[in-house]
């Protein structure tokens, strides 16, 4: 790698070529636009933003849209070291806290100190999901997924035999984001039961 | 697609749906973690948000945060209709401005009317590249692909046959963004000439 005279610049650089692993790490959701091939992070980071710009105004309380947004266009990142996690899979949960705390500090710390505090801040932020901020945050991440396999005859429901039970708990903090978008998430489990592409 | 009560969020709805695509239009450009893979164009609309992000410090004049993230995340959408168009292909920018401008009124307008004029507005202040949100949002958008053909040992240069001076005059735009990342950009194209994989 080319070395800069500016070394503050070149910390920003390396960790902009870092994070391009996200590209890589790829989810149990499949595409809408091709559901033969899964979802990348960060494909999938990027479409939250977009669920977050369009969405904003079903939530609970008004919030800063910049944080997050940030929140959700990082909150993956620490899967570049720690794997992505399915949901449903219990097993794989475990130790998963730690292998993520220890991604976080070699991603930030990659970056200047003030960046990377702010950016392990939002994380933070966003995993223990406190704040109005992170509540919309990770009520996104959790829609939209379920929209794709609503939208896809099943998906990873399907492909996994999960029950309506296992998504309604995993979706519960949806309204704690937003109860409207919580009331459209119980319409769509409503119909996708009657039309036998989730188990009741 | 289901139909809900409110019309307002099924529009939104239809929108995140539909803006999925983006993840099936391939660049030219390598991604970086894996250079056997093209990067699409979601994926390079997220990866330049942390550009943004994490390089706002070196814009020539300090500016609006959010606004140049929003447009980075859509500058691209366009092409769900009208393709990518590489950018050293002369002969394929005919027609492009009439072909992404049926593309963006087709997309936005899936939107509730407010928000589809805003992101139109957006959109139109980005290709203008007159304000300095949009200056630095086009100026990421030039310099991350220099940066991957750099970090790939010469990527789209060395396929295309591209020379210096094409490249000098394609990324022209860098220094109304940023002087500095105008000067990081020089002295990384001495280097890839220095080091063959950048004809002189």
């Amino acid at each position: 790698m080319f070395v800069l005279q500016n070394q503050r610049l070149e910390q920003q650089l390396k960790f902009l070529y870092e994070i391009d692993k996200l590209k890589t790490i790829f989810r149990r959701t499949n595409l809408i636009a091709d559901p033969e091939r899964f979802e990348n992070s960060a494909e999938h980071s990027w479409h939250l933003a977009f669920y977050v710009l369009i969405l904003a105004e079903h939530t609970n309380k008004s919030f800063d849209l910049l944080r997050a947004m940030k929140m959700v266009l990082l909150h993956d990142l620490v899967e570049i070291d720690a794997g992505d996690t399915f949901c449903y899979d219990e097993k794989a949960h475990e130790g998963k806290e730690e292998r993520e705390k220890n991604a976080a500090d070699r991603l930030f710390g990659l970056l200047p100190q003030d960046q990377g505090d702010e950016l392990m801040q939002l994380w933070q932020e966003f995993e223990a999901g406190e704040t109005t901020e992170a509540k919309f945050a990770v009520a996104v991440d959790r829609l939209q997924p379920l929209l794709h396999n609503y939208v896809n005859g099943g998906g990873s429901w399907a492909r996994h035999s999960i029950k309506r039970s296992q998504v309604e708990s995993r979706m519960s903090p949806i309204q704690d984001g937003s109860m409207q978008l919580a009331e459209m998430m119980n319409a769509i489990l409503d119909e996708a039961v009657k039309k036998n592409i989730l188990s009741a």
